[in-house]
């Protein structure tokens, strides 16, 4: 696969292509779109602002905005190497959410120069899509750009994630018959995804949630290598867990894993799982434990992130279509509660008769996972 | 046409889309084209910088960047009521340059801001397109951009607008058998196209320019508001030339209009012209004078920047042209020499027995103009 992979870049030289929509393009439709007939259109939109979105493709536009500090589960790579993925991303928000994502890869990581960039470009995008940005400066700038910009500020790795993750866990636990109040989760990796999915699990009703990060769990009586957003999650997690992995996992029902480490999960930790267990190896491109060691180990249903095997829990289910509801809602703000409806939306995608242990989350192409969303989404607001 | 304008503005809500060259996107190519597949082609371009042009859109991007200020011929609309005419742009980039341009409108008008966004979102491109940005900020832009970045920094209304000046009137010449080292031009307006004019007209032979701006000629005696760019004007033009446009104007060849002003040029200058006069009233939307009025003062070829009328001296018959060339032929810096190479390539597009004094250039979907340019700046660079 990897030298087809390269080939196929080689081949492309690029996963994109920006067209005209007026094609092919005549005298006549060049005097309407340029000049001189665009020069009305524009003198609309500077006296009634509004009219840009009905008059231009900024309703439409994205901007995925990464510094490549976190590249995939690369690590710090640089721009140029983030571009393939940002690309590719790019490449799924059109296909499956008909959105013109642009991908934008900064030369800089500097906090205060990121968010001035995207202050700058703002008046192009009808939202922003923040990507494999490090943890916690990623927080920070997502926090600030809510405050000054109009426009909404996804965080695929916090908000993608922690939707995908709930949804595929939904379905799980209607499989093993337990219920989201009564069960154990360990999370490790306090990332922007295990900070985003330890909230919106507390938030789904789950009150035994224990997060690690490399220098153990996160609980309210930890002092030292906190920060604000460690402080958060350790205000919603069990604050009597302060073991090891190997520790911790005993009896606890899912494990979540966004560590970015691979072959993490020992087969030994995974015996120690209570009954009908359940392991979304999430780190990308290679998951804390192959599915085939997983099973193996007694687990019940495994998950990863990688589009190679049964149960893809990648966010690629998520963003084309929760955007385009974003975009066509005009929504603000991404709130708690439009993670959780949209769990549930993607979720009920898949019918009750067709869940099964390799089967607890509908696959990218599903056309029904639009509407769903739209659905619960349009309704709620 | 400004009521069709407007409803196929409104009908469209966008000129441009982008699309994945991967369509229909099966899990077969998720697999390659996002994660894990992509993963390996990430690493390669960290380890092989170079590489980002093979496996990338880098090469094929181009950001149009303009901050508002100087929007068409209507002045500081600011960033949003700009987007329609960016995109319009952008639209005919890829119709007729097959080139991803994406339209980047900036909320900020602060020289040093502006550098600095442009030089944040530099990974993504191949090259810059600055647009419809004052002046002289932009020529300062342009310059400090050129000493930072790698990549070539294009100023469609300093090149391109001298690019097509230069091929008009090169045609026009030969209509009027006349020899450009002879001959007076008035040139009127002294922002980013004026003086780019200037420079590549001086650059091609002709030693009797007189450039206007709101303050009267620019010329080597004049002390007061001058600044670099208005000093470099004085040195290519007529020392002696310090009256009034309508005492200047006498006997003079050609008349270039770039002044943002409509009707400017009144019959009673017309009439004062030489023989054979040329106008090129290039201010969009409304020209300095309207064809049929040049006409009746007996103008012997007249010319706009408007697609409404004959002899559409635009610079988009150059922008999509040319860029394809600098991004095809890795060009790292646009120079005088590729400016009237590039000119002399347009102007010969229109064959001698085709010329007249309504067909001066190429239509813009002309296909000889791109084999021509590519020609020409392939064999001279």
């Amino acid at each position: 696969m990897v030298q087809n992979s390269i080939s196929l870049h080689k081949k492309l030289r690029g996963k994109i292509s920006i067209i005209s929509k007026i094609s092919p393009m005549k005298l006549g439709d060049i005097k309407l779109i340029y000049t001189p007939g665009v020069a009305e259109v524009c003198k609309q939109i500077q006296h009634n602002n509004a009219l840009k979105y009905s008059f231009t493709s900024k309703g439409n536009n994205v901007a995925i905005i990464t510094d490549g500090t976190r590249n995939l589960g690369l690590g710090n790579t640089g721009p140029d190497a983030a571009l393939p993925v940002i690309e590719g991303k790019s490449a799924i928000y059109s296909e499956f959410g008909k959105i013109n994502a642009f991908p934008i890869c900064l030369n800089t990581t500097d906090k205060n120069e990121i968010i001035q960039t995207i202050k700058s470009i703002e008046p192009v995008f009808g939202a922003i899509n923040l990507e494999d940005i490090e943890s916690p400066k990623v927080l920070d700038i997502a926090n600030e750009l809510e405050k000054i910009l109009k426009i909404p500020i996804f965080h695929d790795d916090q908000h993608g994630t922690a939707v995908v993750v709930l949804s595929a866990l939904l379905n799980s636990l209607k499989i093993v018959n337990k219920e989201i109040k009564d069960i154990k989760i360990v999370i490790v990796g306090s990332g922007s995804a295990g900070y985003g999915i330890a909230k919106l699990l507390h938030y789904s009703g789950c009150r035994n949630i224990v997060v690690f990060d490399s220098k153990g769990t996160i609980h309210k009586g930890r002092k030292q290598h906190m920060n604000k957003y460690k402080k958060e999650i350790a205000k919603l997690t069990n604050p009597k867990e302060k073991g090891s992995l190997s520790k911790t996992i005993i009896n606890s029902d899912v494990f979540i894993g966004v560590s970015g480490i691979k072959n993490l999960l020992k087969v030994s930790m995974i015996k120690k799982m209570s009954k009908n267990s359940i392991i979304f190896a999430l780190t990308n491109p290679e998951p804390e434990v192959i599915p085939s060691i997983a099973k193996k180990a007694g687990v019940k249903i495994i998950a990863t992130g990688s589009f190679k095997y049964h149960n893809k829990v990648n966010n690629a289910i998520v963003f084309p279509y929760l955007m385009r509801v974003i975009l066509d809602l005009k929504i603000e703000r991404i709130t708690m509660k439009i993670l959780y409806n949209t769990a549930q939306a993607i979720a009920n995608t898949v019918h009750k008769n067709e869940l099964s242990v390799n089967n607890i989350i509908p696959e990218l192409g599903n056309k029904k996972i639009q509407n769903n969303i739209m659905k619960s989404l349009g309704s709620t607001l």
